[in-house]
């Protein structure tokens, strides 16, 4: 580790606890969004807020205007500046930053999201956060899947790239991405111009059952997914006074479930389909009227993935006209399959190869689920260009997406070091 | 009319109007339990309120600590008084009211229900309670069964009997019962005591298709129903990475929802069986670990009843089974099947045939749904009492539990002059 | 009972063993039909076969080719002359005998039913007809409703009518009917006339739950009912190889039973809904392309019937969207919801209070199913003319359609005796 | 191919258009059976047949006495001799067959099926076998998976070997295999001794998306399997007057062919789970009191497979629970996941690619789907020896399974080269 980093790392892990206190929502990062802004605005960097950073209409699963104006409202509780709300009014979260070194080159990018869980975190002294004292302060929210330590390493990857910048050439991007969870984002950014000019783009996750020390230079297998929200309308009845005149939605949804579960086998790939949520009815004694699925199909080829959706969606319909009601389908997020550039997983994985504290290099692994940078991926690839899903390993104390999640923050500075080395290679000019 | 119910009409309409202006569910009537409970202090009633009203063990559906928290501190806000509060700590609402003449003779109780419905009342103004200022104030919940009226009717009967008792022998009592809906109090007022000593009841409702005009002397027909809460348990796992791992409660859910649906039918009787609410999972990309079914059956006969519950039971734990989900089975509100007795019917047809404004007098009629009044009834009639439920006619705007629901507000009035002539004719005394 | 019918007695034991031997499914009544005819014609009767006495476009559930053959090749087995069987060639069965008296008067019609069921009857000596002798000798057939019983009504009938010919005015009918079970041959006897000019139709049933002893004058409460076949068409795949390329017809079929016994609840009156046979497949190892469903609804209400029918086919089409597959839908059988006339009924009563060995006579019942002599009935109400279903109670060794179903034959003089005397006063003419 | 071999080639094909004409379903393989015994007995062979080639108590999916009974019948009918038949009584088909060369050296087995399928052949002359007058005489049975090929080429490997004897050493085996359809059979050979001092086994089969011209010297990726038959026991009732009587087996089957369907998602391994034969109920009005489902699941991991089942099993009797019936389940068929032996297979693929017709030789591929001759292959493997399953690509006209199936016949002698000449270069001795 350079002393460089070295010196930084009491900002990373103050950075990545602040932001663990303060856990939002996909397209409710405000407060993580004025907190990234701020600090490279500081640094220098040319930052892109608002629909400069997402277009709001690519967007997908966003929340409710009641939910959105009680996130700002949170903000604004805890110091973000009525201007700065401003331009993100409607959940336009998330930043695009630039640092342009003068001289012709290429334009290296970083991706790191900044989305937390609907999670309630563990709150006894077994779990560090919370006995260290930077547990989750909101209530059924939590950063369980590391995004705050990827936010800290993209901010002091801001610092050091600063510092390099007299000896780079082309430009370096930094993306904060929103909305990771659920796959709602990355297809806004990219919109938005995310990836416009972008020659290379290194994503990264921490964690991922990969070790400490172990770095995965260039993920391969992701599974193509769709979230689909399925709201079924049926017809509400009195359930003993006239249980002829209703038209259960819930059991549309329950025909729609079982249906939906039974379409996973393929020979051509992996498949999955799951019904993950469930909402229906007002009372025993009523037939309902409403029922609402939140569901998602998966495949590793997109192909079978984009045929898994059309069978769920004529299950959906089917399902609503066997109870005579009707259903409306919405997509809430979606990733595709896009793997790794082999060319690019080499370069890191030489550069991981080197670099004080990593034990083992994988070139690649199968990523077996879904990530929304692949979104940013191939449109990094459909330019030409080209991009890695690079894992940085650590020690989980509980799997992702649990209550107890929390990491060794000495990955903290290793991705740091790992991502600045990666950039002085690439764009260090002759020069320098 | 009488000219002191004549008089007594704009208070009936005016105290229906605030009550429909303040909705309040089962359990957290403590708005309305005041308001009844002052006004009948007022009028010099004996009041019974708290454990004396109900007893707390024997309630069924009970809202979370913190649903009735937030209910009693919105009464608060209105303006109820702490001490008043305090009788009705953790739900115990509800009103016992009696009125002693004196004189030996027997004793006649009234019941009417009080609670409102989770339903969001019609903004527009083609809905007259909207048009007219007096529609619910508060977001999804609403008068929609006309409790409101049963509650203004009871108060009515209150100023009527009190004018009345100098020529009354014996004793009345009001029954303000809370959690009709559901099926959810009346056993825990007859534990209370409410039917201790009870001669002669009469229950009302009004409209349920019986129209403006008619009277239905002492219904028969309800259907015995037990509303069921089944809460499956399985394991949560990332659907992606680990679907193998998962075992999903929405699943087992939706096969005892659709095994459910099909259990009714049968030769002997009337049966029902509904899912009336389903929630269950976190996130579409994760097996949901838990869902919640809230369900009910029901049948005219009793041991058709016992049966239909028992197969319930057995589809719920056979559906966990299936799923490899555990499933655990509470019951949130119960009624039984007991007949309106033939001789006090026939004494409310005569009064009511005598009735100005009564066209029609039905001595009996198929209730065809489900009353928790049948347990009152069946508990007097146990004490070798009589027991009828009366249903007051009128015309309605839309069906119960709709949105636009609204009846004729005449049948306030009519309501009191029957119960009022009912009770003259039943305790009058020679001396009079 | 008159010596008339004293005398008939062994007969009509000895023809109801006889017909018990050979049960004969729908459409299948070769034997039993030429063995009618040629008694009838011996008797001096009119008579009418084939397309005279059913029209075969209206036929419901006709077996297969195969089927018709080889039961016009075991009735040839058993004597049947070739020339009757070629008149009831593609499964024609059934008879109207007509006699007329030649003086002016009404026309008065009965109806027995001719066919027996799928069903292996009881082999062990405590089965009387087994002990007896005259059990089923066909494997898989069973006279186990009792139509063998009325067929030798009918034909007992057949010769007192004949002898009572001389005291008689106007023309008595005798129609026999097959194919009653699954009600597939009414409206084809309509069709071809059966009812035509009739005035007063009685149709019998022994048994039905009315004691020995009990008649039923006028049946009442039947259920309409349809049975419907939805054959299903998936794509066939190798359950292994190509799990994706199938479209499971059984998947369909599941979806479209637990739909099915779902539809069954209304306020307005009864309701029926049975899947009562699956077929589909061919290895455990194939996606099945086909699935055949038999099934069935009904309600005493024909519009309910007509709803859930209504429903049912809703069901059945969108099992099949669901799964992508297709779906047939034929109807099998059918009755409508026919009540017996009252008046008719009134004097079927009074005749049967005056005969001995009748001890309770009730004027209506509620049948509680269905029978497609109901259709008969609609028919002859629809020209004017009055209808009744009347029920002759008997013991009975078993239930209906159970293996070891017999009856106390004393009810076949009993039924003669009745219909007899019913003739004699509705036909007898003044200067008899 | 040889001179030997080309002489043989008109015997191949009528041979195998023989077998075609007569497909015999799984221990039904009478004709076929003593046709292959007839000819290895002629040849010289060691023939064994009934109990010395198959165990009994160790087959699986035995067809009934009367369908066994029905096919012995026809083969006596097609010429088959009393004596042969009476080895076979009970359906104990198949045949292994040795020749010793009198010289030290170790044992080479071959295997092939000799099973059909019960697919109706198509008849139009696009059809081949229809067109060129070989097409399967027998009604619903069809040769559509090759082994009347596999027949022909063991046949005709029995003539080669028997001429090359002089020049071989040790001795060779050929196991004509009865049942693979279902994997009914190979642990019945495996109990009977067809592996016992088997050194090296080689199993072949033709097709399978190879095409002319490859061979695939090693599958691998077996699938593990088990085939269930789960027979559901309710309780039949009269649908219209007793419905709450029933408890209805399709009822049962229904809940659990879509419990099924949903299991097949696991992130360790391919999954198959499918419903393919349903069969139960007798009448539309009637509860069924009986349903039949044929199911299988598999997994290319043998502890998912099991895994696999006992959650199929789970749901089995979870289903049966859920409607009040009972459960029986039966193992019908079987096969483990056993990978080709890489050295053996090099070896023939060795010879393969010196075979002139052969293009290409992949040394392995995935199979994808199931083939008891994994478990001769695991016997052979426990035994200290070496086993392959190769394929012989050829042309189809139609996938397997397929009415139109049919195939390439050049593969016939291709096979037979390929054998022989396997068998040459492992047996052949020096002093040859």
């Amino acid at each position: 580790m350079s002393a460089l980093v070295e010196e930084l790392t009491p900002y990373l892990v103050q950075t990545r606890r602040t932001l663990h206190r303060h856990p939002e929502l996909g397209w409710c990062e405000f407060r993580t969004t004025a907190l990234v802004a701020a600090e490279l605005q500081r640094l220098g960097y040319r930052v892109r807020l608002g629909r400069a950073a997402v277009s709001p209409e690519h967007r997908l699963g966003v929340p409710t205007a009641a939910e959105l104006a009680a996130a700002a409202a949170d903000a604004a509780a805890g110091g973000v500046a009525a201007e700065v709300l401003a331009a993100m009014t409607g959940g336009l979260t998330g930043v695009i930053a630039d640092l342009d070194s003068g001289r012709p080159g290429p334009t290296l990018a970083f991706r790191v999201d900044i989305d937390a869980l609907p999670i309630a975190e563990a709150t006894d002294p077994d779990h560090r956060p919370a006995a260290a004292g930077f547990a989750s302060t909101v209530p059924g929210r939590m950063h369980a899947c590391g995004h705050d330590g990827h936010t800290a390493i993209g901010l002091g990857l801001a610092h050091t790239l600063r510092e390099l910048l007299p000896v780079l050439c082309g430009r370096v991007r930094l993306i904060f991405q929103p909305g990771e969870e659920g796959g709602r984002a990355a297809l806004a950014m990219v919109a938005a111009g995310a990836c416009q000019g972008v020659d290379d783009l290194i994503c990264i996750h921490l964690g991922l059952d990969v070790p400490w020390g172990t770095v995965v230079a260039g993920s391969v297998g992701f599974l193509a997914t769709s979230k689909l929200v399925a709201t079924f309308r049926g017809r509400a009845s009195h359930a003993g006074f006239r249980p002829e005149e209703g038209r259960s939605a819930i059991l549309a949804a329950a025909h729609a479930t079982l249906g939906i579960h039974g379409l996973s086998q393929h020979s051509g790939g992996v498949t999955r389909a799951n019904v993950g949520v469930i909402r229906g009815g007002v009372a025993s004694n009523i037939v309902a009227g409403d029922c609402v699925l939140e569901l998602e199909t998966r495949s590793d080829r997109q192909e079978i993935q984009d045929e898994l959706e059309a069978r769920a969606r004529r299950v959906l319909a089917a399902a609503a006209d066997l109870t005579g009601c009707r259903v409306n389908i919405a997509v809430d997020g979606r990733a595709v399959a896009e793997d790794s550039h082999p060319g690019l997983a080499a370069e890191v994985a030489a550069v991981a190869r080197d670099l004080p504290g990593v034990e083992k290099v994988e070139p690649s692994r199968a990523f077996g689920a879904s990530e929304d940078a692949t979104d940013l991926m191939r449109a990094v690839h459909a330019g030409g260009g080209r991009a890695v899903y690079t894992i940085l390993g650590t020690t989980l104390a509980a799997g992702h997406h649990n209550e107890r999640f929390d990491f060794d923050e000495r990955v903290l500075p290793l991705g740091v070091s790992l991502l600045t080395e990666v950039a002085r290679r690439r764009l260090g000019y002759a020069g320098a």
